[in-house]
């Protein structure tokens, strides 16, 4: 009963991350009863993010043409501190703070394994010869900047042995109880780092 | 930090219903980080969908060129027996069933309010016209195929008025505990509805 081009679509909208294959129906029909207008502008969207690119230095995404990527081109940000991420988004919400000026290196989803994917030592090889270059051989201090949790943890200490020899210092981010949080209702966990990291 | 076509798609895409701003952000990341071919694929959906008509008939979407979708378009649906559904996908819930041979109305999802908006009102006399044309005046049964919920029950009742004369019996699905469902957990408005409606 679903015309052909509501399951084509369906189809490859359930693909996407967070989207149901229910949602991506009612997507399909939304999209038909809106005005024209709507799906031309989506149309149009897609085929803008076709130009961007990713940056080949740190693996961001961007527009420009000479493969960097704002951040890398940037020459008032400090290339002797780079921040390793998982996702483009995590770089966005640190960037938000503006209290970050060095690099970074996107690494995309980390598996929970704490073993990388052959793209991951890719963009790894390239962190490292990128440090090679641009930092002298040894960074000023790589800030592993990844979830706070087992996963993350396992994931920091690989992270940490593969790049032993690239970095002075090694951090992550502080952990403790979030701005406007409740002591009570903080786990025990997270009252443990925030009493040993008390300042 | 967010190139132009990220915010510009990010922008349309929170527009759609389901899709937060937020995730409007990671799927635009998330294509650009996939290879070209899901673009393609997504592009290809959309532009296919922007073939798709409504049927002048039911509302319903459909691809054909005589302006009718594949249920209307069936003579061996009865076009004696109506269904009044909100949502086109609605519509599929109950074909699924394959217990329903009749025809439909798509009226778009209703306020709270039991007033209907401009488009609805089109709808309601393209019905009314059919009615006329199709079923000699007045149709057998008009089956209200609303959400069994207070607003529901209102616009039920909005709707019943509305159409009185055009139909010999309305009806609305009947209620009571869904199948796997246990009477422990039935709230007392289901509950007593299954004790009324006990078959």
């Amino acid at each position: 009963m679903q015309p052909d081009p509501i399951k084509k679509f369906a189809a490859v909208f359930a693909k996407l991350p967070g989207v149901g294959p229910r949602q991506a129906v009612r997507l399909a029909f939304h999209l038909v009863e809106s005005e024209q207008s709507l799906l031309g502008e989506i149309s149009d969207s897609v085929a803008e993010l076709m130009g961007l690119k990713i940056c080949r230095n740190c693996f961001f995404v961007h527009g420009n043409s000479d493969g960097l990527c704002d951040i890398c081109r940037d020459p008032k940000r400090n290339p002797q501190i780079i921040a390793v991420v998982e996702k483009a988004t995590d770089l966005l919400s640190l960037e938000k703070t503006k209290k970050f000026s060095g690099r970074y290196l996107v690494l995309g989803d980390l598996k929970k394994t704490g073993v990388m994917e052959p793209e991951q030592k890719l963009r790894m090889a390239a962190l490292k010869k990128y440090i090679e270059k641009d930092c002298g051989g040894q960074a000023e201090e790589i800030i592993l900047a990844i979830n706070p949790t087992a996963y993350g943890d396992l994931n920091a200490a690989m992270l940490t042995t593969e790049l032993k020899p690239f970095a002075k210092k090694f951090s992550r981010l502080g952990r403790g109880i979030p701005t406007g949080g409740e002591i009570e209702f903080a786990d025990e966990e997270t009252l443990s780092s925030a009493l040993e990291r008390r300042t």
